[in-house]
């Protein structure tokens, strides 16, 4: 804990090579055993520092995550604006959000990132992770479903919100790919809203 | 035409080099001008033979395409159940087909297909063209909705449909992966529905 007081505003701490050495320990740690099954201890150990030095450079578990991931998006940053007010009203926040934030420049970057997460096992599994420790927890924590339907509910929500991803701005499916925002909100909102608070277990008739 | 007369049963006819120069220059030519500007005429001449040895090898210039493609899922074998039948059970009817066909082996195949086609804009491209035109027109004839916002509608259903494929096969996040169909199809079919037949552009508030 000495070490934050070298710590020096506006500059990253640290080594480039221990940086660089502790965020691949880091991925490699997350990969494997997941956000809760990697820890601080585990990770300096494989990068041959000391767990103090870690904290110094990046700060919280969670910190590490979310800078070894390098996503150009912060859930931090919007998240908690989609979950204030009216949880009623979530479906248009989420898809309200989502829209501003991914028709900017970030989204751009973003969707490179979801394409390339996709090809390997690995990234996958990272994108798995963040998904669900950093988003949807998050969501989860605030809407207070019942908790055996909730994580039904999430991954449905996610399904819907990554299909428009990959629809509006990978495949750039028209017309989806460039209707105005309201016009998809009006469209998408209802199906997230009925996914995280309406009846998603109702009397749809048994497939033939 | 006079070609078809050797045409034999049980075998693929040709030349496997020129085969493989038609399906290159079939990819070339699908992937910039898309299914519909693509020709067959065009395709022959770059591969620097005849059109009556395109249709001879490949039959139609759709056949050529699913060729090209090489779907593990040909759309032809299961959107005629999917249409058959009352139109407001087809949401029903999609994502049961779809769960049982992804699945399957075949499924298995299909999610590795999408993985790879998502990293470049070539295969992104062909992509789009095998949902626009061999399935999500298909759909549309059948549905017939208002002409306006048709082209909407079935870009919604193409949404929901990839992202619960990338969220069960893919990224497998549970509990969607490994969900029982049945679970699946009353959460996700009224979704569907309400993208083909229901109200799109209802009273959702402007959001913030």
């Amino acid at each position: 804990m000495t070490a934050r007081i070298r710590r020096r505003a506006g500059r990253r701490p640290g080594n480039p090579d221990t940086r660089q050495q502790i965020l691949d320990a880091a991925r490699e740690a997350f990969a494997e055993g997941g956000f809760d099954g990697a820890s601080i201890r585990q990770i300096a150990t494989s990068a041959g520092v000391d767990p103090a030095l870690v904290h110094h450079y990046f700060g919280t578990k969670e910190q590490l995550f979310l800078e070894m991931l390098q996503l150009p998006i912060d859930p931090r940053e919007f998240l908690p604006q989609v979950l204030a007010g009216d949880k009623h009203e979530i479906g248009v926040r989420l898809v309200g959000t989502f829209l501003r934030v991914w028709d900017s420049p970030a989204g751009t970057a973003a969707a490179a990132l979801l394409r390339s997460a996709m090809t390997n096992d690995w990234t996958v599994r990272l994108l798995r992770e963040f998904l669900v420790t950093q988003v949807l927890r998050r969501v989860l924590a605030h809407i207070e479903p019942d908790p055996a339907e909730a994580p039904l509910r999430v991954s449905l929500v996610a399904s819907q919100i990554a299909g428009m991803a990959m629809m509006r701005y990978i495949i750039k499916l028209e017309p989806l790919a460039s209707a105005p925002p309201d016009t998809v909100i009006r469209a998408v909102a209802p199906t997230i809203q009925r996914y995280l608070t309406g009846d998603i277990s109702g009397s749809a008739p048994a497939t033939t």
